[in-house]
């Protein structure tokens, strides 16, 4: 009998031996933080961004906190525009994606081999709240393109933003397929809601982002987007046994792209790119800005463009009042002035070429406008190049 | 007595649920792969790399595990290097930082709440070798300024190469200060070693990289560098009780461009730039090229120039005739052809503004060069040029 119970002792220390070695492994995050602080302590995880405001950067960076950002799409792109925006410390992140995390998905920042098979979204989520417990991290696991999630994903980014009714503050698309562009482009055209495209090259070699102002640029149906890159659905790749190259340099350019413009838009500081490329190859970086077509298919493109153009157009007039909102940085009073109108000539960096290795358009112009309307971008010069790009293309 | 049997029996089923529990948090890596694969399956993590070379981008992919890469410092710019490196699938990393983790290093990418108090190096080798087991990983846990430390930096860098004894194939500064960066321009001026700088500014709104190739392109102490960033060592910032402001995204994008020409030197692609540079405000890129300076203190960097005008510079020839090393895109034969001779001048983005904000010279060029010879870029459009900048910093 006590011989019974030397052994069950005997296997207890064991297993509690291996409790203790388990909990050695296992990874604590940290507590939530109230309100960030600018002091500079090792313990502060927000040090180095309140130091923004002593460089005079941003005015007033713990505005972050009030920001909601859907970011659809959270592959590879997506998936480290999440993860910078989370260590930001933004207020909510809103993610929808239907994948599932591969193996073959480890080629780029973020996911690690122990996901594979969560869905993208849930995985997202863990490590993203183990990283910063002070966002609100909310999933959407669907397809936004199906009519019935649609609805869901246009009530999401309608009424889920900080304060509950309201709409987000941005949306950032991720995707790497046409429909969820298209669906998004729908959704933020019906709202009048302000979104960034991006995009890298089946090639992995270039990428892009693209900033849209329903009303004010071109909307994603009124012209071919010219350097999208291009991308075909992975699932329809995979079928034919092929698969598109990805780098987690070029991918991680772009996400950086993406949320370096996002953070301009939402704190206010420096001039945000209406559009910015990015050919890996020879380091070559396009910029340009498309107006609206005056003939796009959408009809709610047309309705906002009406809704721009009625919109009085005053030189010196901020949106909000608050001294808060003051830019520190160049005009970026949205929905007021548009292109930067000192942006000097020697940054133009919209040139014919470069832009064609891994490049095409993603679809051609409807017949009816490429005679008569063409996109009109910012000025002759532009124009021109912007055309012989098309032909070379 | 039989009631003490139960209660243990009872406490073992407890600790048993308990270990059970713990196993599901406990994170699983991967096994690891013999032979890089192109098959298209999800659970291969190296398709979309090995599709690089089915799009014409690389011509042999796999070689990327014969190749050694030093990483020096391991901060907000070196771990993600490292990240990138180690999901390409790169031989083998050395790892250099003295430093550790803490909780106000949580505002980059790479590193979590967990690791706070570990050293970078231990954190970062314990991550990347979870992220991909295929990739050998070596640290050193050391500031390489002092003498005893530097030349066990140099011994490091000189044998530690894939074959045991044989060099790096390419050393990367990713520190933050101008001590440092001193050191491993020395010791690569020494050993004759390729190696890229790095830096951001202490805005957080601007970064670069360079490309330095002993005798070849201006060292490190040959010029001023002439946008290297406002970097102050953190620890001499911190005993003030103020520090350098950061971004994950500019640190993520000058990481990218690091890891992207860091790649297209080793795996034969593309163009690899001399200098690339980021201001983020207005999403301006300039490029450059030095000339190393003929009055360089540095006595190893004069040895090494006169190396290499003493080559002979055929129009074409290849380093290895190996029909695996012919360059797919432009001339990058490197020791051999200097300065892309086709580049277009449309993408010269080498101008005189821009690039002030944030940015100031490193140091003062020694007074023996300023009248000269001051370092001379390419062309003389841009000395003027730089010269212009020089004196509006």
């Amino acid at each position: 009998m006590s011989n019974a119970i030397d052994e069950l002792q005997a296997i207890i220390a064991e297993l509690k031996t291996e409790v203790e070695e388990q909990r050695a492994v296992i990874r604590q995050s940290r507590d939530r933080i109230e309100h960030m602080s600018a002091e500079v302590v090792d313990s502060n995880p927000y040090s180095r961004l309140m130091a923004l405001q002593r460089m005079n950067i941003v005015k007033n960076y713990e505005r972050i906190r009030d920001k909601t950002v859907a970011i659809v799409g959270v592959g590879g792109v997506g998936s480290v525009t999440a993860d910078m925006l989370t260590r930001c410390g933004i207020g909510k992140l809103i993610l929808f994606d239907y994948d599932k995390v591969e193996l073959a998905n480890m080629n780029r920042l973020f996911f690690t081999p122990d996901q594979a098979g969560l869905s993208k979204v849930e995985a997202a989520a863990r490590t993203l709240t183990f990283i910063n417990p002070d966002v609100r991290i909310e999933t959407h696991n669907y397809n936004i393109t199906t009519i019935e999630n649609f609805d869901n994903f246009l009530n999401t980014i309608t009424g889920g933003g900080t304060v509950a009714g309201q709409p987000v503050d941005l949306v950032l698309s991720c995707v790497d397929n046409f429909e969820a562009r298209m669906a998004i482009n729908a959704a933020c055209n019906e709202k009048c809601l302000n979104w960034f495209e991006s995009g890298v090259s089946e090639n992995a070699v270039s990428g892009h982002i693209q900033f849209l102002r329903p009303g004010d640029t071109a909307c994603f149906a009124c012209a071919p987007p010219l350097v999208v890159a291009e991308n075909i659905d992975e699932k329809t790749l995979k079928r034919e046994g092929v698969c598109a190259a990805s780098l987690p340099t070029t991918m991680g350019i772009t996400a950086g792209f993406l949320v370096q413009n996002a953070l301009k838009y939402l704190l206010n500081f420096g001039e945000v790119s209406d559009y910015l490329g990015y050919n890996a190859l020879n380091d070559f970086f396009p910029k340009m800005t498309l107006k609206p077509n005056p003939q796009c298919d959408d009809r709610n493109c047309l309705l906002r463009q009406q809704e721009f153009q009625a919109r009085p157009k005053p030189v010196v007039i901020k949106e909000e009042p608050s001294t808060d909102d003051e830019p520190l940085h160049a005009s970026n009073d949205w929905g007021i002035e548009l292109v930067a109108e000192d942006a000097p000539t020697e940054q133009e960096q919209t040139t014919s070429t470069a832009v064609g290795q891994g490049l095409r358009l993603a679809y051609e112009a409807p017949e009816k406008t490429s005679s008569v309307a063409a996109p009109a971008p910012v000025d002759d010069t532009s124009l021109e190049d912007l055309m012989a790009q098309m032909k070379s293309m």
